[in-house]
């Protein structure tokens, strides 16, 4: 109910501050029997970790994850996963006035007026350090999807600021700190950067993100949708703001003769549709694209107030990303795997029927 | 599981198909004591109506609601509250090809292989009249939240395929087959959708939702964040392609220093977060767009396969929205109705602490 | 979380006044293509029903029900099925003081002050008939279940105030308004009960349950273990208040080298665990038993109190059973089935690995 | 949904085997502002652990336990609250034939054949020692409801194989190692156990458990009611075979004009309830029994199978306790607090009309 738990079958349940001793997360429901250890999870995090260049927040955490249950000899056993990331970078410092000032942007006066009470150190609960967990969590969905069907997720950022990147190959994504699809953009995107973090301000972006090798079948029709979920997987990341399946917003000005994609005996057509139709994966490519807007925590002066309701000015120093939505790609990837399992374990419980002749679940092994 | 409940502690459970005898829905968690009577929950069902003019689909139903329990003397008792509404206008007739043959852009392809038997007549439950099951429980969401915090939720289009609607009044809404918040373009879009439909083809829309009047402190800070419910909730929607909570994709091209709102002693000096910061409400109108793709069912013929994989075509004639994105606003409304009530109570459950000094708290009250 | 959804995967969510115009429940989750008519609900509805001998209540209730969604053609579709049963014999009548006064044993009481409202005609919620609702939904998880596992589902009375009712034949069981599996003991049966009614009493009763033909592997080892399960069940039938699982309290003075079943090849040697051990079944027949309270409502004066604290002595009169028990049956089969399908259910979503090699589960189709 | 998770409001979830490296869980939903340290939880730890006297296991554990989040300056702040506890006397061993055979009356046949893999070291997950993040959380629980309400919860035992325990005075409980309200019959209780463990058998329990100063209106009248959800909470702790609720079974040949629970303006006059009353709390001490089954690792030799199917006679050597029921208390204390803060936080969110005059609601604070 406090929502710290994702999912409905394949169920993670996060916890951590920024600043406190520990973040991670219990699985439960992993289905027995999927080869797992330490280093499966430890790729993704290391993926999304702070630190590793100029570009990003210089706070510096090893992330290394610790699987304290539910793994046997090399696989899961049925029972809860528990996996442990101790914090090691938490500066202690003297917090001054942020303890009683909202920043701009941030969940300092809600998270106050929601809970009269606050972790003011690093942002607490709201820090995006928290996405360590789902990162982690996401790194065996990931592993048990590519085991039971071959599916493949990838995330990559279409544009930072005003700057659009162009797609020119996947494989270029793991050489950027922009996780750009692309290699001939690159130095324009280090001078932008660069520029934006002297100008003591941050941008947003946008990403793109897909599925491919989804089974058809996964999705329920009506309130749990596989693109409702999708969108509410990635708007619960920090600091997304808008999602769109398939064409997204395009679909406004285009014609139902243009959008339905037609069917041919070889399979679809086209994918306008973003491989889901009336919430049910169709077997296509999953695409999804969402915005990020920028970092909150800038050393530009601004106006707020603090909790007696004065006015102050606030300028947030310390080690922020000048654009968060740079990190984003592993954390998106993490959630829509989360998503994908949850809904292939939940269509494998309903179709339990003795007398039904449903030809494409023999995929769902 | 299957998806056909939305909501935590206020939660509505849909049955029903286009062409069965009935819609309806349980909700449960409906808080006693809250004045209700059928015409509470007419008046909405009302607005999203089929057959009220010929910009919508000409099926005619008179979706009478029947309130069969929980309510005593006028009001609700804390016991479940079904609502029944009987169809009237399926027509019999022959479906002729329709069982065995999916049309491009609707969930037949996709039923068909997730649960091997598929109710074709109308669409079964994939038809949009499912929503009719929706708009009644949002009108019990809207009375609770109007009566307790003064909640006002309107919705309205602002595009309709390359048409913009500017907005003038929203007085203006009710007033019109559009749900446009405008007077002077009523005419122009009157020609364009008689227009769209002798083409025999249809198109998209895109419209503005908000929520004025909600309590600050509403939303869980991870992964049930108020925005990513809301996300879920409009995309659950038939059709809905898009989803944007405040500035939304515009983000991407914003400076911190723009997109972060300011704090005065007097409030929020601008609302670029859409009322909504670390997943929780600030208090400010909260503001949403979202995009429908353009109805599947068009008289246009399309190529298509069958059950054993022959090429088709089908051409889809009888009674079809040429915009299905006209009668969402009701919609929209109910699904953002039961998104804020369900978070009023679970803020209402967790705030039962003896210790803590929440100011805004006593506004839930 | 208001409590009136069983089940997670199968979930069947209730509702219906015992006064009110109907009661029904919907089910979500069914697997698609079950064979599915009214008449396999109302066989069981009938055995439930009131008024069809003299040692129950006379309200006449037809109890017909009525399937208003998710089946096509004879075939449950995966979509909800939602389940109508019109109330017929509530009469109107003076309800005098009852309205304001607090009636022992009842529910009256603490209904007045969780809600501060309450439909006191015929208690409202509180009363038996809810659980026809029930019965409804048992009897669709009660086919899929014999459909799928060939499960065999059978209750009998085995005690009646003081009277024991020996074991004779389960055959007896339907021929018999006691659900005794027992002939000889009728007539003594009879005598007994008339002369409960005559002394304006009513008396408790002991019921055994059983479950023959459930696959090994039913059950989450933790919390939601199938006798946990079970026991929530069979506990949340009005007036049950005792449950116990295969040899229930004898445990307590029992050796470990007595209870622990012994196994040979050829199977467990004896079945002291109750067919459920570490909280999943093992193939062997679940058998508990339960204990339900003598009817609250009887014609004997007793003393009470009003909404405002006075004191009053109330007897009441009308249409009861003199011992509630005698027609728990039907419903508990229900709620057993509705667990053991739900486990299924469960079993098979979490039993998707690739990996394992899980000898039994071929046998959960 | 593999029921790792107990609760709705306030949901616990807990991680870890008997011989991993840690247990665990996490806290969700608890209100923010409550005073907590690791002491308040170590208390009842260390009522729980293991190697404290010759009448339990010899296992020595120190069950340290670390929270790792959700409480700042000491007070809870409302996001999850995870606490560790490390084992440290997982002794290496050789298992030898454990891994492959099932000892009479575990969870070995039921894990392998649910799983077809399994920790079978110390019995993995369905070791008790499970329960010790149960105990964690409960503390927690308990904590709040003393500070809220002033709730007491209690629990001893009553009977151990045939020795009945006659109740003398509740202070007693903390002195002696049998959780005994009794100081007369402790020499007794000694020399009994001493001559159960000397047998090389073991015995069964059985436990008495109330709280004191439950408000009035806690409980969903329908499937969670609060007795069905409290014998859900005793029924799923490892070993229990039986719950009663109130007067329980003696229900059975009791007249309706005894059992049901006179009123007078003073109050009730009675407690054959147990304190609930169509499953909400009347405001009374709510009281329930248990029972546990014989410890089933006992060094008498018994007859099973392998994993092949072969026959093989197995004696269960080591640590273990003789009679299980003794450190049950703490368990159950802790389970029957968890549900009624759950039910405490749900009936807060339910009752947020603005209506209805709720006149002992005042008491949920």
């Amino acid at each position: 109910m406090a929502g710290n738990t994702f999912g409905q079958l394949f169920t993670v349940t996060t916890f951590g501050e920024s600043h406190g001793p520990a973040l991670g997360c219990i699985i439960d429901g992993c289905p027995p029997g999927l080869p797992l250890n330490e280093q499966d999870i430890q790729t993704d995090l290391d993926r999304r970790k702070p630190g590793t260049n100029r570009h990003v927040t210089q706070r510096r955490e090893a992330d290394e994850v610790e699987i304290l249950s539910g793994v046997f000899e090399g696989r899961t056993t049925g029972t809860p996963i528990a996996l442990l990331i101790r914090n090691t970078d938490q500066r202690s410092k003297d917090y001054g006035n942020i303890a009683r000032q909202f920043r701009p942007g941030h969940a300092d006066y809600t998270y106050w007026h929601k809970y009269g009470i606050r972790d003011y150190r690093g942002g607490g609960r709201s820090s995006a350090r928290e996405t360590a967990a789902r990162v982690a969590a996401g790194a065996v969905a990931k592993k048990w999807l590519k085991t039971q069907f071959g599916t493949e997720i990838a995330c990559w950022v279409t544009q930072v600021g005003e700057q659009e990147i162009a797609f020119e190959n996947e494989d270029f994504i793991a050489e950027n700190p922009f996780f750009a699809a692309n290699r001939s953009q690159i130095a324009e995107l280090e001078a932008y950067m660069d520029s934006v973090r002297k100008s003591l301000d941050s941008v947003g972006a946008k990403l793109h993100i897909e599925a491919r090798g989804v089974p058809v079948g996964l999705g329920e029709p009506v309130f749990d949708r596989l693109d409702a979920d999708i969108a509410h997987a990635l708007m619960s990341i920090n600091a997304v703001k808008g999602v769109e399946i398939g064409d997204g917003f395009d679909v406004v000005a285009q014609r139902g003769s243009v959008h339905g994609d037609e069917l041919a005996p070889q399979g679809f057509q086209s994918n306008h549709a973003g491989g889901i139709l009336g919430g049910i994966s169709t077997g296509q490519t999953i695409t999804a694209n969402f915005a990020i807007k920028p970092t909150s925590s800038i050393a530009t002066p601004r106006r707020s107030i603090d909790t007696d309701g004065n006015a102050v000015e606030i300028a947030t120093h310390g080690r922020h990303d000048p654009c968060v939505g740079l990190r984003a790609a592993p954390i998106a990837e993490a959630m829509l795997a989360l998503v994908l399992m949850d809904h292939a374990m939940r269509h494998r419980a309903q179709n339990t029927g003795v007398c039904v002749n449903t030809p494409d679940i023999a995929r769902l092994g």
